[in-house]
C-alpha cells in the first residue's frame, strides 16, 4: 500500500485526491492532502472525511510519518522545490506537468532524484493515449525508417480573454513562467520527442507574446528544429486559434503517419524510400506506398489514472515507469530554447545554455506585469 | 485570331503546342515554333505539318510577322530574356513558370510589358483549380475574416536521383539557379499569397542544399513567414520525402480551411473570433464552429488550357488576365527570399534585395558543378 499525500488542491490536484479517494488506483491511498488555502481544506474534509489528514504545510505533512509519496500539483515554479524536499525525506514523487519553469531548477530536481532512489513520476497522462503509444512503437520498432521530419501544429488550446483574466498570477512571468509552451503544451512538447525519439541539434524559434491577449507571455509560437539525425521538425501552438488545428505528422523513411482528430493514418513504403532512390531508373517514378490500417485501441487510454497507478505500481512492485520523472525537462528544455530563440533572435543549440534562459527569465520576472500590480520591488 | 509562336519544344512546349494544334483554344493558332535542337522541329514537322512554320531561333521568329504572340516554354533563365525580346516587338507574351530565376530581371521583364503594352500573361495554371479558386473567393468576400495563419506542407513533389541525373543543367545553379523551389513549387509559392492576399513582411527559412539528393541546389525547404498584418505562415517543401503531404492551412478570425488531398474543409465561426473573446465570461469557452459544406466545382479545373485560352481571349478580346505575368514576380520573389535568408543565415526583409540576391547566386553559379563539368571558366 502506498499512502500518499497531496500537495496543492487547485483543479488538477484535486481531481487526482478525488480519484484516489475513490479507491481508483490500486495500492494507492489518499492519506494526506495539503494546501494553504484553508477553504480548500475544508472542502477536503467533506469529501474525504477525516481519514485523510489535512495540512498546510507541505514540511509538515511530509514529515508526519502518515504518507510514502507525494502527488505536486502546485504551480509550476514549486514543483522542483517542493520535490527536492520530498526526495531529501526519501519519498515517492509524482509531479504535475511541466517539470519546472527553468531547466536548470529541474536539473537539481533529477539529481536529488537520483540521490533519493525512491519513485519518480511526471503526470506525462498522454503517454497513456493508445495512438501516441502506437506511433512511438512504430518508431521505435523501426516500421518508420529513420524519422526525417517532424510537423506538430497544436493550435486548438483555445484560451479566451476571461481565462487570463481569472487569477493575476496567470500568463505573467512571474505567476507561471510562460505562456502557451508552459502551460498548454508540456504534453505535445513530450510527445514530440518521446514518439519520434528525435533528439535536437539547435532551433530556432518564433514567440510572439501578448499578441491576441492582453498578457505578457507568448500567445502563438512557430519553431523549426533540426535534429542530430539531420532531420528537421517544425512546431507551431497558440491559444488564440478557433476552430484549432491538432494535426502530428511523422515521416520517416519507411512511411509516414498523421494524427489528428484522434485518429491515426499510416502509410507505408514497400521498400525505403534511400533503397529506391538508389535503384530507381524512371524519371517520375515513386516508390509503392501502402495504406495501413494499425489497430490502435479505441479511447484515450487511462490517461491520468494510469499514470497515477504506473507510479503507485512502480513504487510498490518496481513496475517500470511510463513516463520517469527525470524526462521532464527534455520537453521543458525545447520550451525554453524556444523562448530564448525568440528572445536572443538567434539559434538555440542543445543542450541550452541554462544560466542564460535563467538571467533572461529573470530579467522579465523582475518587470513582471504581476510585479508591479501586487506593488513588488524587483 | 492570334497566331501564336512557341519557344522551346521540351516537355511543356510541346504539351502546349500539341494544345493549340488540336484547335482546342478558341481563337488561339499555332503559327510557328522554335527550338534550337533541329530534332525537336523534325518531330515538330511529323505532328503539325508545315503549316506551322518552324525556326531554330527565337529572333528570327519573333521578327517574321508570322506570329502575334509567343508561348515562352525554354530553361528558366531564358524567360525575362525572351519575353523582353518580344515586348520590343510588340508581341503578346505568356510565360512558363517560373518567370525567372532571380526578382531583378523578372522586373526588367514587367517593366518592358509595361512599356510595350500587349498582354503578358504567366502560366499559373493551378490558379484555374477550382479549389484553389474557391479560397481565394472565401478570403477576398472576407468570408475567412482577417487571416492569421497560413501553413502549406508540399512535400509530395518526388523526385529521385534518376530525375536529377537525366540532365546535365538540372539542379545546378548554373542550369536552374535552384531545385525545389524554383522548379517544383513555383505553382504553391504563387497560390500561397494569390490566395490569402497576403503580403510578405519579413522572412526566415532553412534550405538545406543536397540532403537527400546528389545535387548542390535546394531539396529541402522550410520556411517562417511574417506578414504586413502580423499573421504569421510556414511553407514546406522537399522532394525526397514519399508518401508526400499536400496540406494547405489558411486560418482566419472567422474560420479555417484546409485543402488537402484534393478537397476543401471549410469551418467558420458564427461569430469572428475577436468578437467573442472580447464578450466571452468562461474560462474554457470556445467560439461556436460550423461545419461547412462549399460547393466547388469537381475536377481540377482547365488548367494548361484554360491558361492558354485565357490569356487568347485577353489579347484578342480584352478579357481580364486570371494570371498576368506581372505577378510572376511574386512568387518567385518568396523563392529568392527563402535561399539569401539560408545562404544569410538571417531575416529578409520584403521587398528583398535584389543586388545582394544576385551577388550571391552568381558566386554559387561561378562554383556550379555543371560549370566545372563543362571545363566552362567561371
Amino acid at each position: 500500500m502506498l499512502r500518499i499525500g497531496m500537495i496543492g488542491l487547485g483543479n488538477m490536484g484535486s481531481a487526482h485526491a478525488d480519484t484516489l479517494a475513490r479507491g481508483e488506483v490500486e495500492g494507492g491511498v489518499l492519506a494526506a492532502v495539503c494546501d494553504a488555502d484553508a477553504a480548500k481544506l475544508d472542502r477536503a474534509r467533506e469529501r474525504y472525511g477525516d481519514r485523510v489528514k489535512r495540512y498546510a504545510d507541505a514540511e509538515e505533512m511530509m514529515a508526519s510519518g502518515e504518507i510514502d509519496g507525494v502527488v505536486i500539483a502546485t504551480p509550476h515554479y514549486d514543483h522542483p522545490t517542493l520535490a527536492i524536499r520530498a526526495f531529501a525525506r526519501g519519498l515517492h514523487v509524482l509531479v504535475e506537468k511541466p517539470a519546472g519553469v527553468y531547466t536548470k531548477q529541474v536539473r537539481e530536481m533529477n539529481e536529488a532524484a537520483a540521490k533519493a532512489g525512491t519513485v519518480f513520476a511526471i503526470m506525462y497522462n498522454q503517454r497513456t493515449n493508445p495512438l501516441y503509444r502506437k506511433l512511438r512503437d512504430l518508431v521505435e520498432s523501426g516500421e518508420l525508417g529513420e524519422i526525417r521530419r517532424t510537423n506538430w501544429i497544436i493550435t486548438d488550446w483555445y484560451r479566451p480573454q476571461s481565462y487570463y483574466d481569472s487569477g493575476t498570477w496567470r500568463a505573467t512571468w512571474e505567476g507561471e513562467g510562460g505562456g502557451v509552451l508552459i502551460n498548454q503544451c508540456p504534453h505535445q512538447l513530450d510527445l514530440w520527442h518521446w514518439t519520434t525519439l528525435m533528439k535536437p541539434k539547435r532551433l530556432r524559434a518564433f514567440c510572439h507574446f501578448g499578441k491576441y491577449r492582453n498578457i505578457e507571455v507568448e500567445d502563438e509560437v512557430t519553431a523549426y528544429v533540426e535534429y542530430e539525425n539531420g532531420g528537421t521538425g517544425v512546431f507551431i501552438a497558440t491559444t488564440a486559434e478557433a476552430p484549432g488545428t491538432n494535426r502530428f505528422e511523422v515521416t520517416g523513411t519507411r512511411g509516414k503517419v498523421v494524427i489528428e482528430d484522434g485518429k491515426m493514418s499510416f502509410r507505408r513504403l514497400r521498400v525505403s524510400e534511400p533503397e529506391f532512390n538508389a535503384t530507381c531508373r524512371g524519371l517520375f517514378d515513386k516508390p509503392e506506398c501502402w495504406k495501413v490500417e494499425v489497430p490502435v485501441e479505441p479511447g484515450g487510454g487511462p490517461q491520468h489514472k494510469g499514470i497515477l497507478q504506473n507510479w503507485t505500481d512502480a513504487a510498490l512492485k518496481g513496475t517500470p515507469l511510463l513516463a520517469p520523472g527525470e524526462d521532464g525537462i527534455h520537453g521543458l528544455m525545447l520550451s525554453n530554447a524556444m523562448l530564448l530563440s525568440t528572445w536572443t533572435d538567434d539559434w538555440v543549440e542543445f543542450p541550452i545554455d541554462e544560466d542564460r534562459f535563467l538571467r533572461e527569465l529573470e530579467a522579465r520576472i523582475a518587470e513582471s506585469r504581476r510585479r508591479r500590480e501586487q506593488g513588488v520591488k524587483a
